[in-house]
């Protein structure tokens, strides 16, 4: 998985980076904080892209030249939520199980739900 | 389908006031010219979307609840491509069928790709 | 696109086979009938890999393995899909195209629904 | 989420089957085999199905009722992924990460890889 790959890639870089800084802040309430700025850097070229379709469709592009951006914007937002599910199931997920106790059922439901919606789009 | 009868009304809405004020100006060579006001109303409201993600993010908002605004981003690109899509096929394909040849072929294969694109993102 | 050219080399094949016999039957009502060979080639393919599912589950194989298995099947439906929407385009969308007449928007509107349906599973 | 609740209907049904009889059997490796007869079940429905589109193909049924069979068979196939997923998870996840040790951090990217197949398909 080239997405996983790129993923472990960009965390390790930002782990040296937080280290060499020694101060990425305290961690957020949910795990994904640490990758915070690999998040937004991901999240700012997908909304460079859909400016990019704005300028297409101003600028009267053909259709499927079109239809293709939309294709990578998608990826793009689909491979953004890959990393978020895989540092929730990290944090939230594997910390409710080693706590025990019910939650992680719960935690289990929520997840597989949520991968539900995004195979359903 | 939701999806096709919102652009159904959203394109005679917009007919209807292209009507009114008179002035569309020339179509543009894709078809999709006539609709590009609601095109970029659909894409600005993605951008804001992407936007919002940006703050969830800012804001250690929950994962899961990131995720579902992701899932429907995603829909909304989708959306947004299967309208683009029904324009495409309705104008340049439906036009390159009736002036007959063998260009409507390549259309379609070149329709089937972009479509085979979407599904796979 | 693979797929497509796949599906092109699939239905050369059987142009030259049926040229070949002479008797290929008379074309069906909806244009995919001439690649009726093709395509029960494939769902037939696709059912094997759905027993095999069955025979995976009884063995207790690893869960991951099975998923992988269950992503090939869904691929190779979508390419099925993919192949008789290209002859549908072709044939009934392209056939009521040059015919004129209103029968082409409802078409089109029709095959996009179909189209929405495959990207919403 | 339908899936999941009909999901766990099914399971509390097999469930109360299962200690009813007495005899499930030891449990197999992977935690999905208590499921096994509910997993065998929707994949024979989908099989059935799958026989059905060939029927369909071979009676000349119009191509568009066809695309909507080939999408209910997909979102079948996408559901027993979901509930064979969310076992796993449950199982084979929630394992690793109470044992405690580095086997959870592969057993998270293993699954997420194995998402990404799922959407990509």
């Amino acid at each position: 998985m080239t997405t996983i790959e790129t993923v472990a890639a960009e965390s390790d870089g930002h782990g040296a980076r937080e280290a060499a800084h020694g101060s990425a802040g305290p961690p957020g309430p949910h795990g994904y904080s640490k990758d915070k700025d690999s998040h937004l850097k991901r999240l700012r070229r997908i909304e460079g892209q859909i400016r990019g379709l704005q300028r297409m469709v101003e600028e009267d592009v053909y259709c499927i030249d079109i239809l293709t951006q939309v294709s990578a914007s998608t990826k793009a937002l689909q491979s953004f939520a890959l990393q978020l599910l895989q540092e929730h199931l990290r944090h939230c997920v594997a910390h409710a199980a080693e706590k025990g106790g019910p939650e992680i059922d719960a935690k289990i439901e929520e997840a597989t739900a949520a991968i539900a919606r995004l195979l359903r789009t």
